[in-house]
């Protein structure tokens, strides 16, 4: 073990420069013009891969490529596993995704997003934390077993997507295709966070999501608001009046139903979070904002992990451009996500909060919805073996006692990773909440890469112990 | 006159080439890149005026540039005009803009906004109605006076501007500092509606405007809305609920005063306003809204014509690109302006609003208030010599009785023409309701241009009589 250890010290210049070329690819999956880019970085993925020693290849989708990664000799099982089977090595299934959020507003970037930049212990670049920089991490410590001959106490299979930022539409089917090739003992996914540098964490339970795009058709076009303006209705108005109506000024959701399968939060749960190491003014400090604001009865952490949302990600109407454009617009939209917690079922909730739009949405204007992704909630025991194993290797690699937390963000893959191979995902998250995930001057923090790399490499010994 | 008459009729397949030279300009005075497209189109115009005959010269402005041309002869005037003086011919102005709205969105436009087309008796093209067309058949009815040697029976002073979709800036400073060349008897301005091409009108009424735009700064920078979405404002939901309150549902403002100044329709305005020949069904149809909306107690034509509005002219927050991003966006935008009528002050209203709109932010967000341009609402009397003039002008060149009505949209500048020149505005106004005026695919009538022409012809002399 100490090899793997001294191997990865040795070498973290080179996983830098290499780290830093992953990032250059504009891995843009929302956006049609990028998918050429996704595609050269799936190939530079896979060609890395075979220079770690790993068996990899592109899988083809009909969205963005998959690439599949494993470590070499393990020979392919078929069936049930059998947990009694005590002379076999643990299978384990490392995913990750290559594709990022769009990077735009552009200019609200310090330096390019495609050009990363280092500053100190922090990789700025678009996709550094989120997911590019945390799935690489994994594929260090395989390359230390690897290129120092040390023997993996795994067989493992590195799944890397390219459309997890848009709801990961081809991978279900990839699961279920190859479910026999990917039949595996626990799932490592490493795309969430930890509190603070020091406070490595696993994540237990993740928030579900529903996506819709609501728009109200006015008029046929835009109108000159002097010749028209006062006698139709402006669907802008329209638009804030409905949207108005959706959450009170307590920050509760007030559609009919909206609450009623949320599991409450339990005493240890709360108990908990109350270890997690951020306090409300450096919270606030944190997002920038005037004052912290969420739904009554809760505390911060709580409204933010463990409680469901009703997000408004963008609002468009009428003239976006400089000055002034006198007009009724002829449509307003809205993209919105709800986050989901454990228990909630995305299909009803997006059933009863379209109903609800639909019920009062005003006889002025027409409405249209859109159905976007949709993804459960996600909850494990933190007292299965395995997750044992996890808090083992995450104290080995950072020294500290880690934390249990709840974490906000949706990993919709998850559910389907337990539904189609029927196996529990351990939550090694090695991002920070200043990281600006989704944000302008995304980062990755080079200490969270290097002890990142060390947890995945105690991961493998302690799983198999 | 009939020589002059009979030049118009000759001359119109000429005339509509020069006028889709003019339309060819993508005059936007809004958007800074059409900058040197607003000079070219004012240099083409002070040529074209010189081929003409009149006295034309470009007159530099902190803005875009504006045109001054004269017809040939008349002796400078200094001081108050007397009216006794029956000896000299009255001098008019006649007041255009060659600046134009912006064409976007651009996909809208069956052909290109500056490539005009001619279908039918309709000339597709941005600017044909506003302001283009209208100005032009003056111009032409001055070139058959002069052209065909017909002693014109009143002096003509052309004011031409390229700002007046961005709120006039330059041309009341212009005005006072001309205030002597300028002083003229009566102004005609060409740039409002009539209800239908054998309805001709004069309007003794307009709305003013004031515009403002409302910015809601959140968090520091756009929040993953997973990892911290409920426990942070959205500026997009607060931004909806402030504007929600802004009106009920039944259409009225609900700002305290927002109503008080408001000069109440008397019976015979609300008779003259009955005979707009656009029923509620036709209006509807020309919209292509589900169903007409406006405030409570008045009609449609009334409510877009002689009842103040709040407008949103634009939504901006967030993601607007493909498919979604799951934000909570750092800001909230909304473009805003409201039509005012007669007896209503800009400044008061933009006060009485801008203070609401502060007292009733959520403390959750900071509030910005950028101001934009504002102008007070214009009546003036019917029964005046001059307006019966333009009614005796209108008839013989419709062959139909004109009506009397008010217009909703604004021209801010008449107001400042009666303060610096003391002349009353005659608004003569040759667009139709389906012009499209402000929006993809605007237009104008060829009837309404060449009547348009023969209105011009008839009017000097109506007015000289």
């Amino acid at each position: 073990m100490q090899k793997v250890l001294d191997y990865l010290k040795q070498h973290q210049d080179r996983f830098l420069a290499e780290f830093c070329d992953y990032l250059r690819f504009a891995s843009v999956s929302a956006q049609p013009q990028h998918k050429k880019d996704l595609v050269a970085c799936a190939e530079w993925l896979v060609a890395h891969c075979r220079n770690i020693g790993l068996d990899a290849r592109l899988c083809e989708t009909a969205g963005h490529p998959i690439v599949i990664a494993k470590t070499p000799g393990r020979k392919a099982e078929g069936g049930k596993r059998k947990a009694e089977d005590k002379s076999r090595k643990p299978h384990c299934l490392v995913y990750g995704h290559y594709d990022v959020q769009p990077p735009e507003p552009l200019d609200l970037w310090t330096t390019p997003p495609f050009e990363p930049r280092i500053t100190g212990r922090n990789l700025f670049a678009r996709g550094s934390t989120d997911n590019k920089g945390q799935n690489f991490a994994h594929l260090k410590a395989v390359e230390a077993y690897l290129k120092t001959g040390t023997p993996l106490p795994c067989d493992l299979t590195f799944v890397l997507e390219g459309e997890e930022e848009v709801g990961s539409k081809s991978l279900s089917g990839f699961l279920k295709a190859h479910r026999q090739e990917l039949a595996c003992d626990t799932i490592v996914v490493s795309d969430t966070g930890m509190p603070a540098p020091n406070h490595p964490a696993l994540t237990y339970a993740l928030r579900g999501i529903i996506a819709f795009e609501i728009t109200l058709h006015g008029p046929a076009r835009d109108l000159h608001s002097g010749i028209f303006g006062g006698a139709v209705e402006n669907p802008a108005m329209a638009m804030a009046q409905l949207l108005a109506k959706v959450r009170d000024h307590h920050g509760v959701i007030q559609i009919p139903g909206f609450y009623e399968d949320v599991a409450a939060l339990s005493k240890y749960e709360r108990d908990q979070i109350k270890r997690y190491p951020l306090s409300d003014a450096k919270l606030k400090k944190l997002l920038g904002a005037k004052e912290l604001f969420g739904e009554r009865g809760f505390t911060p952490t709580e409204q933010r992990s463990s409680r469901p949302t009703f997000e408004i990600n963008g609002l468009t109407s009428g003239y976006q451009g400089e000055g002034s454009k006198t007009i009724v617009p002829a449509w307003a939209r809205a993209k919105i996500t709800c986050r989901l917690v454990p228990n909630q079922k995305p299909a009803h909730v997006r059933k009863i909060v379209c109903d609800w739009l639909k019920q009062n949405c005003p006889s002025t204007v027409r409405m249209e919805i859109a159905a976007g992704h949709g993804a459960e909630a996600y909850m494990v025991s933190p007292t299965s073996d395995a997750a044992q194993a996890a808090l083992r290797a995450l104290e080995k690699a950072f020294g500290t006692k880690p934390i249990l937390m709840r974490e906000g963000g949706s990993i919709p893959i998850v559910n389907e990773f337990k539904k189609v191979l029927g196996a529990d995902t351990l939550l090694l998250g090695i991002g920070l909440p200043d990281d600006n995930a989704h944000s302008p001057d995304e980062k990755f923090n080079l200490d969270c890469f290097e002890n990142g790399q060390r947890m995945s490499a105690f991961l493998w010994q302690e799983l198999a112990a």
